[in-house]
Protein backbone atom coordinates (compact mmCIF):
# COMPACT_ATOMS: atom_id res chain seq x y z
CA UNK A 1 0.00 0.00 0.00
CA UNK A 2 1.68 2.90 -1.26
CA UNK A 3 2.04 6.13 1.29
CA UNK A 4 -0.62 7.94 -1.37
CA UNK A 5 -3.41 5.44 -1.40
CA UNK A 6 -2.72 5.12 2.84
CA UNK A 7 -4.94 6.97 4.79
CA UNK A 8 -3.27 8.36 8.29
CA UNK A 9 -4.67 6.82 11.17
CA UNK A 10 -5.66 10.54 12.71
CA UNK A 11 -8.06 11.76 9.91
CA UNK A 12 -11.30 10.48 10.83
CA UNK A 13 -10.46 12.43 14.27
CA UNK A 14 -9.29 15.61 12.14
CA UNK A 15 -11.74 17.94 13.61
CA UNK A 16 -11.21 17.17 16.93
CA UNK A 17 -7.29 17.50 16.61
CA UNK A 18 -7.72 21.01 15.14
CA UNK A 19 -10.10 22.12 17.70
CA UNK A 20 -7.49 20.76 20.41
CA UNK A 21 -4.74 22.29 18.75
CA UNK A 22 -6.66 25.61 18.20
CA UNK A 23 -7.03 25.34 21.83
CA UNK A 24 -3.35 25.29 22.77
CA UNK A 25 -2.58 28.38 20.05
CA UNK A 26 -5.26 30.21 22.55
CA UNK A 27 -3.25 28.85 25.43
CA UNK A 28 -0.37 30.44 23.84
CA UNK A 29 -1.67 33.63 23.16
CA UNK A 30 -2.62 33.44 26.88
CA UNK A 31 0.88 32.93 28.18
CA UNK A 32 2.21 35.83 26.03
CA UNK A 33 -0.87 38.00 27.91
CA UNK A 34 0.56 36.74 31.61
CA UNK A 35 3.73 38.23 30.50
CA UNK A 36 3.07 40.99 28.69
CA UNK A 37 0.75 42.13 31.75
CA UNK A 38 3.76 41.16 34.40
CA UNK A 39 1.76 38.32 36.52
CA UNK A 40 3.20 36.60 39.08
CA UNK A 41 5.41 33.58 37.72
CA UNK A 42 4.31 30.93 39.79
CA UNK A 43 1.00 31.63 37.45
CA UNK A 44 2.31 31.45 34.49
CA UNK A 45 4.58 28.20 35.02
CA UNK A 46 1.16 26.73 35.91
CA UNK A 47 -0.41 27.46 32.71
CA UNK A 48 2.99 25.89 30.62
CA UNK A 49 2.22 22.69 32.71
CA UNK A 50 -1.29 22.66 31.49
CA UNK A 51 -0.20 23.57 28.16
CA UNK A 52 2.08 20.76 28.00
CA UNK A 53 -0.24 18.10 28.99
CA UNK A 54 -2.39 19.37 26.18
CA UNK A 55 -0.25 18.87 23.67
CA UNK A 56 1.37 15.34 25.27
CA UNK A 57 -2.39 14.47 24.92
CA UNK A 58 -2.52 15.19 21.29
CA UNK A 59 0.98 13.69 20.60
CA UNK A 60 -0.15 10.16 22.67
CA UNK A 61 -3.86 10.35 20.66
CA UNK A 62 -2.11 10.51 17.12
CA UNK A 63 0.81 8.08 18.27
CA UNK A 64 -1.73 5.58 19.32
CA UNK A 65 -3.65 6.19 15.71
CA UNK A 66 -0.38 5.66 13.95
CA UNK A 67 0.13 2.33 15.78
CA UNK A 68 -3.44 1.32 14.88
CA UNK A 69 -3.19 1.99 11.47
CA UNK A 70 0.07 2.98 9.97
CA UNK A 71 1.85 0.28 11.92
CA UNK A 72 -0.46 -2.42 11.61
CA UNK A 73 -1.05 -1.77 7.96
CA UNK A 74 2.67 -2.24 7.36
CA UNK A 75 2.70 -4.80 9.77
CA UNK A 76 0.62 -7.18 7.26
CA UNK A 77 2.25 -5.66 4.47
CA UNK A 78 5.64 -7.24 6.38
CA UNK A 79 9.10 -6.93 4.70
CA UNK A 80 11.32 -3.27 4.66
CA UNK A 81 7.61 -1.16 5.10
CA UNK A 82 7.17 -2.61 8.38
CA UNK A 83 10.39 -2.75 9.77
CA UNK A 84 10.66 1.50 8.27
CA UNK A 85 7.28 2.25 10.27
CA UNK A 86 8.18 0.20 13.32
CA UNK A 87 11.18 2.24 13.49
CA UNK A 88 10.09 5.18 13.09
CA UNK A 89 7.49 4.64 15.61
CA UNK A 90 9.92 3.85 18.08
CA UNK A 91 11.60 6.78 17.48
CA UNK A 92 8.63 8.66 17.83
CA UNK A 93 8.19 7.11 21.24
CA UNK A 94 11.31 8.06 22.15
CA UNK A 95 11.32 11.64 21.51
CA UNK A 96 7.96 11.92 23.10
CA UNK A 97 9.65 10.02 26.42
CA UNK A 98 12.43 12.12 25.93
CA UNK A 99 10.98 16.06 25.86
CA UNK B 1 8.48 43.34 50.57
CA UNK B 2 4.57 43.40 49.34
CA UNK B 3 3.83 41.60 45.87
CA UNK B 4 3.39 44.98 44.28
CA UNK B 5 6.58 45.98 45.24
CA UNK B 6 8.26 43.32 44.09
CA UNK B 7 9.36 42.79 40.46
CA UNK B 8 9.00 39.39 39.12
CA UNK B 9 12.89 37.80 38.05
CA UNK B 10 11.87 37.53 34.27
CA UNK B 11 10.72 41.07 33.62
CA UNK B 12 14.14 42.06 33.00
CA UNK B 13 13.69 39.40 30.14
CA UNK B 14 10.44 39.58 29.09
CA UNK B 15 10.81 40.77 25.51
CA UNK B 16 12.64 37.54 24.31
CA UNK B 17 10.28 35.52 26.63
CA UNK B 18 7.22 37.14 24.30
CA UNK B 19 9.63 36.21 21.32
CA UNK B 20 9.65 32.72 22.35
CA UNK B 21 5.94 31.97 23.38
CA UNK B 22 5.09 34.35 20.01
CA UNK B 23 7.11 31.32 17.92
CA UNK B 24 5.77 28.29 19.64
CA UNK B 25 1.99 30.21 18.80
CA UNK B 26 3.42 29.81 15.51
CA UNK B 27 4.29 26.55 16.06
CA UNK B 28 0.54 25.29 17.47
CA UNK B 29 -0.57 26.98 13.95
CA UNK B 30 2.12 24.99 12.29
CA UNK B 31 0.51 21.70 13.69
CA UNK B 32 -2.90 22.99 12.69
CA UNK B 33 -1.88 23.54 9.15
CA UNK B 34 -0.14 20.13 8.68
CA UNK B 35 -3.35 18.08 10.19
CA UNK B 36 -5.04 20.40 7.95
CA UNK B 37 -2.84 18.69 4.82
CA UNK B 38 -3.30 15.60 6.76
CA UNK B 39 0.30 15.30 6.67
CA UNK B 40 2.46 12.27 7.95
CA UNK B 41 1.54 11.14 11.60
CA UNK B 42 5.41 10.55 12.13
CA UNK B 43 6.29 14.12 10.69
CA UNK B 44 3.56 16.24 13.08
CA UNK B 45 4.98 14.00 16.18
CA UNK B 46 7.95 15.49 15.23
CA UNK B 47 7.01 18.80 15.69
CA UNK B 48 5.06 18.35 18.81
CA UNK B 49 8.33 16.99 20.47
CA UNK B 50 9.99 20.47 18.90
CA UNK B 51 7.10 23.04 20.48
CA UNK B 52 7.08 21.02 23.93
CA UNK B 53 11.09 21.26 24.13
CA UNK B 54 10.06 25.00 23.20
CA UNK B 55 8.05 25.38 26.41
CA UNK B 56 9.75 23.45 28.30
CA UNK B 57 12.97 25.50 27.93
CA UNK B 58 10.49 28.60 28.88
CA UNK B 59 9.48 26.99 31.77
CA UNK B 60 12.80 25.98 33.14
CA UNK B 61 13.94 30.10 32.38
CA UNK B 62 10.98 31.54 34.28
CA UNK B 63 11.54 29.24 37.40
CA UNK B 64 15.26 29.78 37.28
CA UNK B 65 14.44 33.60 37.51
CA UNK B 66 12.14 33.07 40.21
CA UNK B 67 14.18 31.26 42.53
CA UNK B 68 16.87 34.02 41.40
CA UNK B 69 14.77 36.70 42.72
CA UNK B 70 11.35 35.47 44.73
CA UNK B 71 12.53 32.94 46.46
CA UNK B 72 15.82 34.56 47.42
CA UNK B 73 13.95 37.81 48.00
CA UNK B 74 11.31 35.54 50.64
CA UNK B 75 14.64 33.87 52.02
CA UNK B 76 16.20 36.89 53.38
CA UNK B 77 12.89 37.99 54.96
CA UNK B 78 11.95 34.59 56.24
CA UNK B 79 9.35 33.92 58.63
CA UNK B 80 5.97 33.23 56.22
CA UNK B 81 6.76 34.87 53.07
CA UNK B 82 9.98 32.46 53.07
CA UNK B 83 7.92 29.30 53.41
CA UNK B 84 4.94 29.99 51.30
CA UNK B 85 7.08 31.05 48.33
CA UNK B 86 9.68 27.94 48.69
CA UNK B 87 6.70 25.95 48.62
CA UNK B 88 5.14 27.27 45.58
CA UNK B 89 8.57 27.09 44.19
CA UNK B 90 8.70 22.98 44.54
CA UNK B 91 5.41 22.56 43.54
CA UNK B 92 5.76 23.92 40.22
CA UNK B 93 8.75 22.32 39.95
CA UNK B 94 6.76 18.74 40.64
CA UNK B 95 4.30 19.84 38.23
CA UNK B 96 6.82 20.37 35.35
CA UNK B 97 8.74 16.90 36.18
CA UNK B 98 5.51 14.99 36.10
CA UNK B 99 4.24 17.25 32.84
CA UNK C 1 -0.91 -17.62 18.36
CA UNK C 2 -1.85 -18.18 22.29
CA UNK C 3 0.29 -16.13 24.97
CA UNK C 4 2.40 -19.61 25.51
CA UNK C 5 3.67 -20.56 22.10
CA UNK C 6 4.36 -16.87 21.64
CA UNK C 7 8.14 -15.68 22.36
CA UNK C 8 8.14 -12.13 23.72
CA UNK C 9 10.14 -9.94 21.55
CA UNK C 10 12.97 -9.11 24.46
CA UNK C 11 13.67 -12.62 25.19
CA UNK C 12 16.87 -12.31 22.16
CA UNK C 13 18.69 -9.86 24.31
CA UNK C 14 17.86 -10.91 27.86
CA UNK C 15 20.90 -11.35 29.14
CA UNK C 16 21.57 -7.54 27.91
CA UNK C 17 18.35 -6.62 29.79
CA UNK C 18 19.69 -8.69 33.19
CA UNK C 19 23.20 -7.00 32.75
CA UNK C 20 21.26 -3.74 32.39
CA UNK C 21 19.02 -3.88 35.13
CA UNK C 22 21.71 -5.10 37.56
CA UNK C 23 23.47 -1.72 37.05
CA UNK C 24 20.24 -0.38 38.28
CA UNK C 25 20.05 -2.08 41.09
CA UNK C 26 23.73 -1.24 41.89
CA UNK C 27 22.57 2.43 41.19
CA UNK C 28 20.01 2.28 43.77
CA UNK C 29 22.59 1.06 45.94
CA UNK C 30 25.00 3.69 45.18
CA UNK C 31 22.54 6.51 46.07
CA UNK C 32 21.90 4.93 49.73
CA UNK C 33 25.40 4.83 50.28
CA UNK C 34 25.56 8.71 49.56
CA UNK C 35 22.16 8.97 51.59
CA UNK C 36 24.41 7.49 54.37
CA UNK C 37 27.55 8.86 53.69
CA UNK C 38 25.39 12.26 54.10
CA UNK C 39 26.64 13.37 50.68
CA UNK C 40 25.59 16.90 49.23
CA UNK C 41 22.15 16.58 47.72
CA UNK C 42 22.86 17.84 44.27
CA UNK C 43 25.47 15.21 43.68
CA UNK C 44 22.60 12.49 45.17
CA UNK C 45 20.49 14.16 42.38
CA UNK C 46 22.99 14.05 39.28
CA UNK C 47 22.47 10.43 40.08
CA UNK C 48 19.17 10.09 40.58
CA UNK C 49 18.53 11.52 36.94
CA UNK C 50 21.18 9.13 35.69
CA UNK C 51 19.63 5.83 37.16
CA UNK C 52 16.04 7.46 35.70
CA UNK C 53 17.19 7.42 32.53
CA UNK C 54 19.08 4.38 32.34
CA UNK C 55 15.69 2.87 33.40
CA UNK C 56 14.16 4.87 30.30
CA UNK C 57 16.51 3.55 27.84
CA UNK C 58 15.46 -0.18 29.65
CA UNK C 59 11.64 0.98 28.51
CA UNK C 60 11.87 2.14 25.95
CA UNK C 61 14.20 -0.97 24.15
CA UNK C 62 11.71 -3.50 25.85
CA UNK C 63 8.70 -1.37 24.24
CA UNK C 64 10.21 -1.55 20.82
CA UNK C 65 11.19 -5.40 21.01
CA UNK C 66 7.37 -5.66 22.31
CA UNK C 67 6.41 -3.25 19.15
CA UNK C 68 8.52 -5.51 16.86
CA UNK C 69 7.02 -9.23 17.63
CA UNK C 70 4.03 -9.13 20.40
CA UNK C 71 2.02 -5.71 18.46
CA UNK C 72 3.51 -7.36 14.96
CA UNK C 73 2.19 -10.73 15.65
CA UNK C 74 -1.32 -9.65 16.85
CA UNK C 75 -1.89 -6.99 13.72
CA UNK C 76 -0.95 -10.11 10.91
CA UNK C 77 -3.85 -12.13 13.51
CA UNK C 78 -6.06 -9.34 13.10
CA UNK C 79 -9.25 -9.64 15.47
CA UNK C 80 -9.51 -9.04 18.97
CA UNK C 81 -5.89 -9.92 19.76
CA UNK C 82 -5.34 -7.15 17.75
CA UNK C 83 -7.25 -4.65 19.43
CA UNK C 84 -5.95 -5.60 22.70
CA UNK C 85 -2.08 -5.87 22.15
CA UNK C 86 -2.39 -1.86 20.49
CA UNK C 87 -4.33 -0.73 23.36
CA UNK C 88 -1.99 -2.54 25.78
CA UNK C 89 1.07 -0.63 23.69
CA UNK C 90 -0.40 2.77 23.98
CA UNK C 91 -1.31 2.67 27.47
CA UNK C 92 2.10 1.81 28.20
CA UNK C 93 3.40 4.73 25.79
CA UNK C 94 1.12 6.86 27.94
CA UNK C 95 2.31 5.77 31.07
CA UNK C 96 6.33 6.19 29.81
CA UNK C 97 5.22 9.60 28.71
CA UNK C 98 3.76 10.42 31.94
CA UNK C 99 5.89 9.01 34.21
CA UNK D 1 28.50 29.22 56.13
CA UNK D 2 31.62 26.51 54.54
CA UNK D 3 30.37 23.43 53.25
CA UNK D 4 31.21 21.52 56.37
CA UNK D 5 29.10 23.47 58.92
CA UNK D 6 26.26 22.96 56.65
CA UNK D 7 23.87 20.45 57.44
CA UNK D 8 21.96 18.66 54.13
CA UNK D 9 18.58 19.47 54.33
CA UNK D 10 17.48 15.58 53.68
CA UNK D 11 19.53 14.82 56.84
CA UNK D 12 16.23 15.06 59.09
CA UNK D 13 14.70 12.41 56.86
CA UNK D 14 17.48 10.40 56.65
CA UNK D 15 16.06 7.04 57.60
CA UNK D 16 13.12 7.68 55.24
CA UNK D 17 14.88 8.19 52.05
CA UNK D 18 16.92 5.03 52.75
CA UNK D 19 13.72 3.24 53.36
CA UNK D 20 12.47 4.70 49.87
CA UNK D 21 15.50 3.71 48.24
CA UNK D 22 15.79 0.22 49.58
CA UNK D 23 12.58 -0.14 48.13
CA UNK D 24 13.59 1.10 44.54
CA UNK D 25 16.59 -1.24 44.97
CA UNK D 26 13.74 -4.08 45.77
CA UNK D 27 12.46 -3.38 42.30
CA UNK D 28 15.63 -3.13 40.36
CA UNK D 29 15.72 -6.81 41.44
CA UNK D 30 11.97 -7.45 40.92
CA UNK D 31 12.63 -6.59 37.10
CA UNK D 32 15.56 -8.80 36.73
CA UNK D 33 13.61 -11.90 38.28
CA UNK D 34 10.50 -10.80 35.59
CA UNK D 35 12.93 -10.76 32.81
CA UNK D 36 14.70 -14.07 34.24
CA UNK D 37 11.39 -15.65 34.22
CA UNK D 38 10.29 -13.96 30.83
CA UNK D 39 6.97 -12.03 32.10
CA UNK D 40 4.56 -10.54 29.47
CA UNK D 41 6.84 -7.06 28.34
CA UNK D 42 3.94 -4.71 29.06
CA UNK D 43 3.77 -6.23 33.08
CA UNK D 44 7.71 -5.40 33.06
CA UNK D 45 7.13 -1.87 31.60
CA UNK D 46 4.40 -0.93 34.11
CA UNK D 47 6.93 -2.05 36.95
CA UNK D 48 9.39 0.41 35.10
CA UNK D 49 6.80 2.98 35.16
CA UNK D 50 6.30 2.97 38.75
CA UNK D 51 9.66 2.04 39.83
CA UNK D 52 10.29 5.56 37.68
CA UNK D 53 7.33 7.50 39.70
CA UNK D 54 8.95 6.54 43.07
CA UNK D 55 12.83 7.40 41.49
CA UNK D 56 10.75 10.95 40.79
CA UNK D 57 9.10 11.12 44.00
CA UNK D 58 12.54 10.98 45.91
CA UNK D 59 14.22 13.33 43.66
CA UNK D 60 11.82 16.13 44.39
CA UNK D 61 11.88 15.74 47.78
CA UNK D 62 15.42 16.05 47.70
CA UNK D 63 15.37 19.10 45.58
CA UNK D 64 12.62 20.73 48.11
CA UNK D 65 14.79 20.27 50.95
CA UNK D 66 17.70 21.46 49.25
CA UNK D 67 16.10 24.85 48.23
CA UNK D 68 14.46 25.18 51.87
CA UNK D 69 18.07 24.29 53.40
CA UNK D 70 21.17 25.05 51.03
CA UNK D 71 19.84 27.53 49.07
CA UNK D 72 17.61 29.67 51.63
CA UNK D 73 21.02 29.60 54.20
CA UNK D 74 22.81 30.88 50.87
CA UNK D 75 20.54 33.30 49.91
CA UNK D 76 20.88 34.62 53.35
CA UNK D 77 24.41 34.80 52.98
CA UNK D 78 24.55 36.05 49.55
CA UNK D 79 27.20 36.96 47.54
CA UNK D 80 28.95 34.14 45.17
CA UNK D 81 27.57 31.70 47.36
CA UNK D 82 24.19 32.06 46.69
CA UNK D 83 25.17 32.15 42.71
CA UNK D 84 26.67 29.14 42.90
CA UNK D 85 23.32 27.30 45.14
CA UNK D 86 20.92 29.03 42.74
CA UNK D 87 23.01 27.92 39.25
CA UNK D 88 23.03 24.04 40.83
CA UNK D 89 19.25 24.24 41.86
CA UNK D 90 18.23 25.12 38.46
CA UNK D 91 21.05 23.07 36.76
CA UNK D 92 19.27 19.86 38.88
CA UNK D 93 15.77 20.60 37.90
CA UNK D 94 16.65 20.78 34.41
CA UNK D 95 18.25 17.41 34.53
CA UNK D 96 14.87 15.95 36.12
CA UNK D 97 12.93 17.63 34.39
CA UNK D 98 14.57 16.58 30.75
CA UNK D 99 14.76 12.79 32.03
Amino acid sequence: MSEQDHQHGYIDSKADYLKRLKRIEGQARGLQRMVEEEKYCIDILTQVSAMTRALQSVALGLLDEHLNHCVVDAAVQGGEEKDIKLKEASDAIARLVRS
